[in-house]
């Protein structure tokens, strides 16, 4: 009776009854993980070689639950405690949830997802966990990662699985992103098409997730991204190589318009491509140590510059991250100390210093601290 | 050890000890639930019969966390993730937080409840789980509906029970809401005040929640808000209808001062008045699938106006809901697949037109997606 | 295959398989507690002596979740709601979550725990689970209580435990805080250290929280703490007495800044003083009665004012909670409802009313609620 009292705007189609932890309840408990993605480092940051500051930072907090809801049905919910909360004003979800969504299995090898989720986009980088990750390279870093629509998985095979997705293809208004542009007339369906693939070879020594996407940015201007990622298992070394490739008619990244002053150019740039390369080794010589190094390459142009004396390309953003990873817990073994150098070096073409001014620059940061995806419930 | 290191601010009457999951535990997870609400959906809209846009959109997603925490003590929390977080200026509970509250059992048949919670009103269209309503009328649209307070629920038997309220009668200040208005003081106390009946008659075929509610918006200036709501079961059919009534010494919803223009009345008008009917049916030929269509109409009136030749009645607002959902699963059976059209036809009166330039308007909205309030713990 | 399908950035190292509610989620069940931590009550306020207003408020709502992961590693997550969420500037976590860490025990008495955590500055009155608090005195309340950093605990035995921390001094960058001062940089690594001695002595009826810090606010400025908790338990009485004392370079609390028109110092003071004694008295009667009383004072010191005919002492802030807590239920043992007075008498010196125009000034508060730390889950 208290029950009764007490609720209000009750679904009362849930209910839990009977004995001590009924069944159902059993089954959620044991399939419902609650996760707590953390990042955490004393962080020293360095610009052109000086010393700029130190301070500990909470570099990520993601809290999760995710897991079965009954044989068909799964659920993803992932949240960020480092993000401004205000919903997007596209999709209407709080910009820190990453992800909000239900899987549905339709038929054998066939499952259903809707909500907010990752865009799937190929390449190791974004589809390790963030909390393992200690810088992006720029295409990640300045995309929007988590989008809202569906997604059709197709699992051929233990070996082989594709995905589609059609989603928003950002969270914000065009107006919020872009401003306006002239000559440019926002898209009524901003939509963005995904296929991915996951593939397994010679006995899970080689695996890749590929995919290609297009994303409506405005009427008549579509944003092209392919995403390359392969992965190559050798006893005690793990190799990843990424090859990224987007080709925005409106710069969506936002990065070839921060070269360019406004005097000269008041509003988003047109035709800009980004091609980047990511290259990840791992060597573990023992389950508690491992070894890595981190060297990426992001070169920026752009092709739509009205200069008849342009040169297409403006920047080359080099990134080298070497570290070791200790791993203290057989209990807890993906709880692991880091200490590590991030260190990105912009090194932009003499047409862009000449004509923009911009000016070469790097940024070095030496980290320690752990990392971990700590199962709470 | 590490417990005791670890923790500063704990409270000590807490523990948890001894053999794997305790009896005490046991029973908390059986009584609490932990639920996602999520409707989401791709909605393409339109004005004026004239297509818009489309996106995906997740229309809600609410955490809640609820249940018995012992036999005469329950809990009740829900969150939005759609909604800016900061703070009630005056209640202090984040504006994203619909309830935080407790339920204590008074003696057999009484109960109170206090915190934030639903204010109580009258009628199935707001006692419904959000996720349900896929566009409200205008009145609950544009209520505070989440209010801080206290509540006594007096359950005479399983027929009927009577609530009654006193809360504050917003969330923010009167100058948030209201600015200042000429000759109009603030209340030092602005509380509001519900009753409420729920009745069960003819074997359950036959419910209502009846409410009656004061709101206290100024000194002198009251809200009177009357809301009957009535249900009937019919085999394969169920009809709802709600009568609501508001009467505003100051125009609370804002509705008919968006109607005139600021240099006309700079301020809030006062002595507004709302009367709305809602109708829902739904035909469910069989489990798994369910026919509805909603009417809705909300009429607003100035009685306020100081204009001699003025017309009372303002504005006519219709609205018209049919939509077909599908539920897939037997063993999770709250969850739905939907497709629908949310129509509204905004009618102003020849006096609205010519005096305040008011323009006759209509939207249109068409969503194909799913609802779930998905018990996750 | 659902989950294979479902998910992306998934950690591949968390897994939850096999029977039943698997002994390894049997034992998180056990030792993770989930807690709602509340006050609510309804609030009178008066201003010299004059009613203002009556609101009902939502005082606290911090969810938290805190236990053992394993053997060696615990967890401790709390949230507020009644706080805006936008991250620290300096820590990069939300402003609303007050602790999220994790500790590692290091070996026998050694502890380590490292995120956003509790200072661990002694006191009574600040180790208190903030819910039991009516309101803090000034040092308390103007200080940033939550600091991102690491922990060194010793507990040498049952009697006594050592804490080092090594943390930010705050989680907003300095001009943020202080804007810019003249003669006065930023400091690069903006750090606090602090001891810490919990002591049990006499059987537990003699216990202490002491501490010592320090803050480096900007380079040649420091802020110097002292707070020294006492508490004895004699029968039905506790009694609580802490001493406080802060020596800041510069203005840390804002407090002496408040006192002195922007018109004779537009920036933050040097120099400033305060210092606090606390009293805290329980008579508790019997298990369901608490009677309770604290006194309060706060003084305030301008040592750094220009002034060759200053007086450096500014304000005298006095405090004085007389209340009942009544506990209902023996099963839920610390659920209870209070009635409480809050009366603060702030005393400025002749000097400051004469040179800065302060006004003496009081306020008072009666309030009626409840307080509790559900353990909800």
């Amino acid at each position: 009776c208290t029950q009764l009292t007490a609720q209000r705007q009750l679904d009362s189609t849930i209910k839990s009854t009977n004995p001590i932890i009924p069944i159902h309840k059993q089954n959620l408990l044991k399939n419902i993980d609650v996760i707590a993605n953390m990042q955490w480092s004393l962080n020293n940051y360095f610009q052109d070689g000086k010393y700029q500051q130190s301070k500990f930072e909470n570099d990520q907090f993601r809290l999760e639950i995710r897991g079965k809801i009954t044989d068909r049905v799964s659920f993803r919910f992932r949240d960020r405690y480092t993000k401004v909360t205000e919903p997007g004003s596209l999709d209407n979800l709080s910009r820190s949830t990453d992800i909000a969504s239900i899987t549905i299995n339709l038929a054998k090898k066939w499952d259903l997802t809707m909500g907010k989720m990752c865009a799937d986009w190929g390449g190791y980088e974004f589809d390790a966990n963030p909390i393992d990750i200690y810088e992006y390279n720029d295409i990640v870093e300045y995309s929007d990662n988590f989008l809202t629509g569906a997604m059709i998985s197709y699992t051929a095979n233990q070996q082989h699985q594709f995905t589609f997705q059609l989603m928003n293809s950002r969270t914000q208004t065009f107006e919020e992103i872009y401003d306006s542009i002239p000559g440019v007339t926002p898209s009524k369906f901003p939509v963005a098409a995904n296929i991915n693939w996951r593939g397994t070879m010679a006995g899970g020594k080689f695996q890749t997730i590929w995919s290609y996407s297009q994303f409506l940015e405005a009427q008549n201007r579509t944003m092209y991204y392919i995403a390359l990622g392969n992965q190559l298992k050798l006893n005690k070394f793990l190799f990843q190589y990424d090859f990224k490739w987007s080709n925005e008619q409106l710069d969506r990244k936002g990065i070839v318009g921060s070269f360019v002053p406004k005097s000269i150019l008041p509003y988003a740039p047109q035709n800009t491509r980004y091609v980047e390369h990511w290259l990840h080794v791992n060597f573990q010589p023992q389950k508690k140590l491992n070894f890595f190094i981190i060297g990426m390459v992001s070169n920026a142009y752009w092709y739509g510059n009205p200069d008849p004396n342009k040169d297409n390309h403006l920047r080359t953003a080099w990134g080298v991250i070497p570290g070791v990873e200790y791993f203290p817990f057989k209990d807890l073994d993906n709880l692991k100390f880091f200490c590590t150098y991030v260190g990105r070096f912009y090194k932009y073409s003499d047409y862009a210093k000449r004509t923009f001014g911009d000016v070469d620059t790097n940024t070095g940061r030496v980290s320690i601290g752990f990392i971990c995806p700590l199962l709470i419930l």
